[in-house]
């Protein structure tokens, strides 16, 4: 693969926000960019792919300029495929990447949580794989329509069967510099997993504690005992972390909190699926680390935050919370009292 | 004390649906009965305190014949005061107990919780009290009347300053032979801290889940998330009593879930309160029984699941769970999107 090559053809899998977003901007630095969309095809062909940036202003793409697909049947096999569907899509990933992707490219995971790559690799071969971090604020705002705030940097890794470290390769170049090229800030990393572990120090707590708590991000770092969980959580990250041999240090965690703390109150992605009715990434975010973690220490151990926020989450997806009915101050008619 | 005297007097500190209940037990078996009351105190002296029972049919005390105090300051002092107060107002004890019980009378502390009695024990005495587990359904239903619905057990046993096993002594066998002849029937246990333990075993669990996971004990027996947590819980208490020698075993425990999947649907009173408004058990419930299992293991082990919790209901008692503003599918304006 060239470092940086014009011609290089992208197939986005899941234009929603975030493939919306990084797509156009692909798009507008001419790449042979092609959109997989689901629900909104028909809108997408008719009225184009609208993205209203804060920061880079109308990224939209015209009807007859996009590249717009409904069925992967259709769509021409790309150099590079990138999994812009929610982990809990997943399901759709066999039919998806043989088709979507040459032979000879590669397939580019931009998932929350840990092993999504794991997943593509099984499917097109774990050689043939890299996985991205994305520090984003987009948001569908209605059918082919995205709304981009702020940021957008990707990580970008290696990905490797055994999850160990595989260095900067000529390809992962090759990716970061069309992604830098459509003007997207790429930092490559020698350490995908590493990369992982440090996001989920974030998303598990932020993540997971937003939807528990019913809070936004400023709620959980001012409340006393909503700190105190977020804090059990990260040394429950730490600890899994440090069983594979990748370390959290006390620095970047302090970082962490207190650039939170720094942020704009933030609705967290998990928060905003459970507040939609969407499923939630139970999976990819706390149950996939949980796993990792158990499997890792020798001695059995499983950490026990993540264990029970896996537990409350998976029983929130399964009953949604509802609005109490109003004016039962106590208890039913025909309930039995307290105990 | 001799073992049944039915010139003993009572007083009934906190006459709600507990005290109310008990107290006219008492009062209906020719025991001298007084009851302190609260906001209550203005019906009760004009129309009495209703009592309905199921079981037991009309247990009301007429205007006249209800010996009804507002302020302990007025109240005579009685051979035994029993505490039915909810913990939540235990504050009041030190102005109360000096008052409420003579020199030589004793208190019987009838609250949830672990180490309920040594709070009345550091204000007359740790040789002065005993301590009762009620397993009673009854609910006040309106400003000085109560409906009992069923069950009213109690298991009463002595107190003592350090915690051990006190064994059965003569004036638990008093108190025990006069709510027995009130129709109560009265377990004497010979080590009250084990009997809090196993209540402990049930209360932990579901009165705090009920609140965490929005449910009836139904709900949380059925779904296999909640029964997970469930049981990791009482495994935490079941570490946390063994630290201190006292044994929950298997069975105990096998017996207590299907004593559990066998009832109606239960509310449990840490659901009521926080539903209405009131501040819940928390402490008593779970915040004792944490500090004293970080006392009692010498390694410092803290038992995760009860520390979760703890942190978990001390932050929903400071911020209660409002519903949803209706219509908000997805982030309210101008909030940052997902991550």
């Amino acid at each position: 693969m060239p470092e940086f090559n014009a011609q290089r053809s992208y197939a986005i899998l899941g234009a929603g926000a975030l493939g919306g977003y990084y797509g156009s901007r692909l798009h507008h630095a001419g790449f042979d960019v092609r959109f997989l969309f689901h629900r909104d095809f028909e809108t997408a062909r008719r009225d184009g792919l609208r993205v209203d940036s804060d920061e880079a202003g109308d990224l939209s793409i015209p009807a007859d300029a996009l590249r717009a697909y409904g069925d992967v049947a259709d769509l021409p096999p790309a150099d590079v495929a990138v999994v812009c569907l929610k982990t809990t899509s997943n399901e759709a990933l066999p039919e998806l990447l043989p088709r979507a992707v040459k032979p000879d490219g590669v397939v580019v995971v931009l998932q929350n949580g840990l092993g999504v790559e794991a997943r593509a690799g099984e499917i097109v071969g774990h050689d043939r794989v890299l996985g991205g971090l994305c520090f984003l604020c987009a948001n569908k705002v209605g059918p082919a329509h995205v709304h981009h705030l702020c940021y957008g940097k990707i990580k970008l890794g290696e990905h490797t069967a055994d999850d160990r470290a595989a260095g900067i390769t000529d390809r992962l170049r090759a990716v970061a510099g069309d992604f830098e090229a459509a003007g997207l800030p790429v930092t490559a990393v020698d350490d995908l997993r590493l990369a992982r572990w440090q996001k989920l120090a974030w998303n598990i707590p932020f993540n997971g504690l937003s939807v528990v708590l019913d809070a936004l991000t400023d709620g959980l770092m001012a409340d006393p005992d909503a700190r105190a969980m977020v804090e059990l959580l990260i040394r429950d990250v730490q600890r899994s972390a440090a069983a594979e041999g990748r370390t959290l240090d006390a620095t970047f965690i302090a970082n962490m909190l207190a650039d939170t703390e720094r942020m704009t109150p933030y609705r967290t992605s998990m928060k905003l699926d459970h507040e939609a009715g969407r499923p939630m990434e139970v999976e990819a975010i706390v149950g996939a680390p949980l796993r990792a973690a158990r499997a890792a220490r020798a001695a059995g151990h499983t950490p026990p935050h993540l264990q029970w926020l896996y537990h409350h989450l998976t029983h929130l997806d399964r009953h949604p919370r509802r609005p109490p009915s109003p004016g039962t101050g106590g208890r039913a008619p025909g309930m039995p009292p307290a105990r």
